[in-house]
C-alpha cells in the first residue's frame, strides 16, 4: 500500500523545482504579477486546456510543440490573458523568450497568462521583469500571489507519497481561479509539480481520468474562459514511481485545488455539494448536478440561506433529464424536504433545513429514483460581491 | 394589405371578454393576487407550455383535456405556483372549480398559477375570492396587477387589425414575467385574447411559428420555470379573419410582451439585443446569441457599462459553435471593437463604445464570418437588485 500525506510548504520543496514571483508593473496596486517555475533538469509535461473555441495565445503556443516534449521553464503572468490577440499573440510569446538574458538555459519555455481578454502583452514590462528573476529562488509563496486575479487568497498544496518499496515522491500545486470557473474548466490555472518518475503517457492518462470529478465538477458562474490550463511537470528526480499511487495523488491535489477555487468563487461564502443519486443514466446525473451548481436561482437562495427546494426541483426539471416528481426525494444533508410527491416541509423541518444552510458547507441531495447513476457537482452561493467584482473587473 | 394599429386600453376592450383582479388574501401586502378572464361565448384555446420536466398542476390540468376544446373561463393566481404538488395539485384545481357558486356558467374552466413552488393551493382563500367575482367586470388593469409576482410593472398590449375586406378584429395580451425567464420559456404567463374568427389549428401554428423569435429569444437568468404558459383565447365575435394578418398580429403582441419582460428582468435597467450574424448554421447562431444573453459575465459587464468585448468573444468561444477569431467582428451598435483578429480599441473607440453602453438599449453585433445564418436574442443586465430580489423571494 502507498500513503499520501500532506506536508507544509510550497512546490519549491520539491527536489529540483525553483520558483518566484515579482511585480513587473502590470497590476496598478504594486502586487506580484509575474512568476516562473524553473527546473534544473527538463521535465515531462502534460496539460489539459479550456474547451473554449477561442484558445488564448499561450495555449496555441504550447500546442505548437509536438505531442510529447520536455520543458524546464514556465513563465506566468496575471492581469493580461493574451487572448483574442491572433497570430501576434503567439509571436509576442516567442519575442519575449528570445529577449531574455538567460535564454540559453531554457528548453522549450512555456507561458501561461490570465487576466483581461483582448489586449496585447506589455512586452517591455514582461521582459524587464523576467530578466530580474533569480532562477535559483525557492519562493512558492511569491509565485502563488503573482498568478492571482480576483482570487481572495493564494491556492497551493503539497503532499508526500510513500510507496510500498520504501521510495517516495512529492507532488504539489499552485493554482489561481475564482469566478468564470465552470463545469468545463474556466479561468483557472493550475500548475502541478512532482519529482515522481512518471512517464508522459501516464501523466496524460491520469489528468484525463481525474478532471471529470475535480475541475469539471465545479462551477462558479457557468462561463468558460479562453485560458484555462492544468499543467503537470515531472522531473523524475525522486526515481520513485507507482502508477496507482500517482493517479490517486494527482486526484487528491486536483480535488483540493478545485475545492479551494469553488470556495473562492467571487464573493462566495458557502460551498455546496450537489449530489444527484439514482439517475437513469450517468449523463443525466452529471447534467442535473451541474445544472444545480450553475443555477442563479439556486445560488441566490443559498446566499439567502433559504431552503427553497422548489427551485432545486425546478432546476432538475429544467435540465431535461428523465425525472418524475412521484419518485424524487430532496434533502439538505439528512433533512428530507420532498419525498416522492409529498411535500415534507412543516415548520420544524423548515427550521432544520434552514440550520443546514447557515453552515459554510453542506450537501444538497436529489434522489431521482429512476436508476443507479450518481454524480456530485460543487458550487457556491452568489451574492452582491459577485456583481461588484464583475461589474468593473477591467478597471 | 392589412394594418396592425396599437390602441389604448386593456383586453377588456375586446368584444365579449370580461376580466378583473382582486385581493384574495395570498399576498401579505394586500395587493391583487387572483384574477379571471371570462367570455360569454366559449373560445377556441391554444397554449404552449414550459419545457421544464416538472410541469405544474395547472399545466397537467390543461393537458388532461382533449387536443381541441373550448373554454370560457381562466382563473389566475399569483404567490403560489401549485407546482411539485403531485396528483393533489390537480385534484385541488377540480375541487376549486366545483366549489364555485357560478360553476354552472363555466365551460372547461382553466387555471394558471405563478409563485412559490412546493406549496399546496390555499383553497379556502381562492374559493372565497373567486365567489366574489363579478363576471361582467371589465378591468384589465386589475387583472394585470393580480398576476404580478416580482414584476416591477404590469404588462399589457392591445391592437386593432384592419383587413383588406374592411373587417377588423382586436388582439391584446396581459402578461407577467421578470426573472427566471430564459430561452425556453420560464416563469412567465401570457394570456392573449382576440375576437378574430381564427380556427384552432391556425392558433396552434401561429404560436409555434412566433415563439422562437419572441419568448424563446429572451433571457433573464437562464432558468426555466415549472409554470410558463402562453395561452391564446379566441371567441370569433368579430367574424373577421385572415391567416397572414393573424400570424403577424400575434407576432407583434408576443414580441411586445417578451420585450416588456426582458426590460423588467429582476433589477434590470438595460435591454441588449445580441445579434449573431453569418454563423455557419442556424443552430450555431441561436446557440451563440442565447449564450451571450445568458452569460453572467456579459450581464455584469453591461450593468457596469463596460465595453468588455473580451467577455463577448470568450462567451462565443465557450458556446462551442464553429468560429475563428481571424473572421470574427464585434461591434456595439456601429462601433467596431474587434475586426477579424485585430483589436480596434484605442481610447477614442473605447469612449464611443462606452457611450453606447450608457444607453437603455442597444445592439451587440457578432459577425461570425463563416456562413449566412443569423439570430437575435434579447437579454438584460444583472445587478445588485437581482441578488436582493432572489435571496429572499419566498418571504
Amino acid at each position: 500500500m502507498f500513503t499520501i500525506l500532506p506536508i507544509q510548504g510550497y512546490i519549491d520543496q520539491i527536489d529540483g523545482f525553483f520558483c518566484d514571483g515579482i511585480h513587473a508593473g502590470l497590476k496598478p496596486n504594486g502586487n506580484n504579477d509575474l512568476g516562473f517555475i524553473y527546473t534544473n533538469e527538463p521535465c515531462n509535461v502534460a496539460a489539459i486546456f479550456t474547451e473554449n473555441r477561442f484558445q488564448a495565445a499561450p495555449l496555441k503556443h504550447f500546442l505548437s510543440h509536438k505531442e510529447e516534449f520536455k520543458t524546464n521553464f514556465v513563465l506566468i503572468n496575471s492581469k493580461n490573458a493574451n487572448a483574442l490577440t491572433g497570430k501576434k499573440g503567439v509571436e509576442d510569446i516567442n519575442t519575449l523568450f528570445s529577449s531574455l538574458d538567460f535564454k540559453e538555459k531554457l528548453v522549450n519555455p512555456l507561458m501561461s497568462s490570465t487576466g483581461v481578454i483582448g489586449n496585447r502583452l506589455p512586452l517591455e514590462k514582461l521582459i524587464a521583469g523576467a530578466n530580474s528573476f533569480d532562477l535559483s529562488a525557492k519562493s512558492g509563496e511569491n509565485l502563488s500571489k503573482a498568478i492571482m486575479t480576483t482570487d481572495a487568497y493564494p491556492k497551493t498544496s503539497l503532499y508526500e507519497v510513500k510507496l510500498e518499496d520504501g521510495k517516495s515522491f512529492k507532488i504539489g500545486a499552485v493554482a489561481k481561479g475564482a469566478g468564470m470557473i465552470n463545469p468545463n474548466l474556466a479561468t483557472m490555472l493550475c500548475f502541478i509539480c512532482t519529482d515522481a518518475a512518471v512517464p508522459y503517457s501516464d501523466m496524460k492518462e491520469a489528468l484525463n481520468i481525474n478532471k471529470e470529478t475535480t475541475f469539471n465538477a465545479i462551477s462558479v458562474d457557468g462561463d468558460t474562459s479562453t485560458n484555462d490550463t492544468v499543467m503537470v511537470l515531472a522531473n523524475g528526480k525522486s526515481k520513485a514511481y507507482d502508477k496507482d499511487a500517482f493517479i490517486e495523488a494527482l486526484r487528491v491535489v486536483m480535488h483540493e485545488m478545485a475545492m479551494l477555487m469553488v470556495a473562492d468563487g467571487e464573493g462566495a461564502k458557502k460551498v455546496a455539494a450537489f449530489e444527484v443519486r439514482n439517475a437513469a443514466t450517468k449523463e443525466d446525473a452529471i447534467k442535473a448536478a451541474k445544472a444545480l451548481s450553475n443555477s442563479l436561482l439556486v445560488k441566490t437562495a443559498l446566499f439567502g440561506e433559504d431552503p427553497n427546494f422548489g427551485r432545486i426541483a425546478s432546476t432538475i426539471g429544467a435540465s431535461q433529464i428523465a425525472c418524475d416528481d412521484e419518485k424524487l426525494v430532496i434533502s439538505y444533508n439528512d433533512i428530507v424536504v420532498f419525498d416522492k410527491g409529498e411535500i415534507c416541509f412543516d415548520k420544524e423541518t423548515e427550521e432544520k433545513a434552514s440550520k443546514v444552510l447557515k453552515q459554510n458547507s453542506y450537501k444538497i441531495i436529489c434522489d431521482i429514483g429512476l436508476g443507479n447513476c450518481s454524480f456530485v457537482a460543487y458550487g457556491c452561493d452568489l451574492g452582491y460581491k459577485y456583481v461588484e467584482i464583475n461589474a468593473d473587473y477591467r478597471s
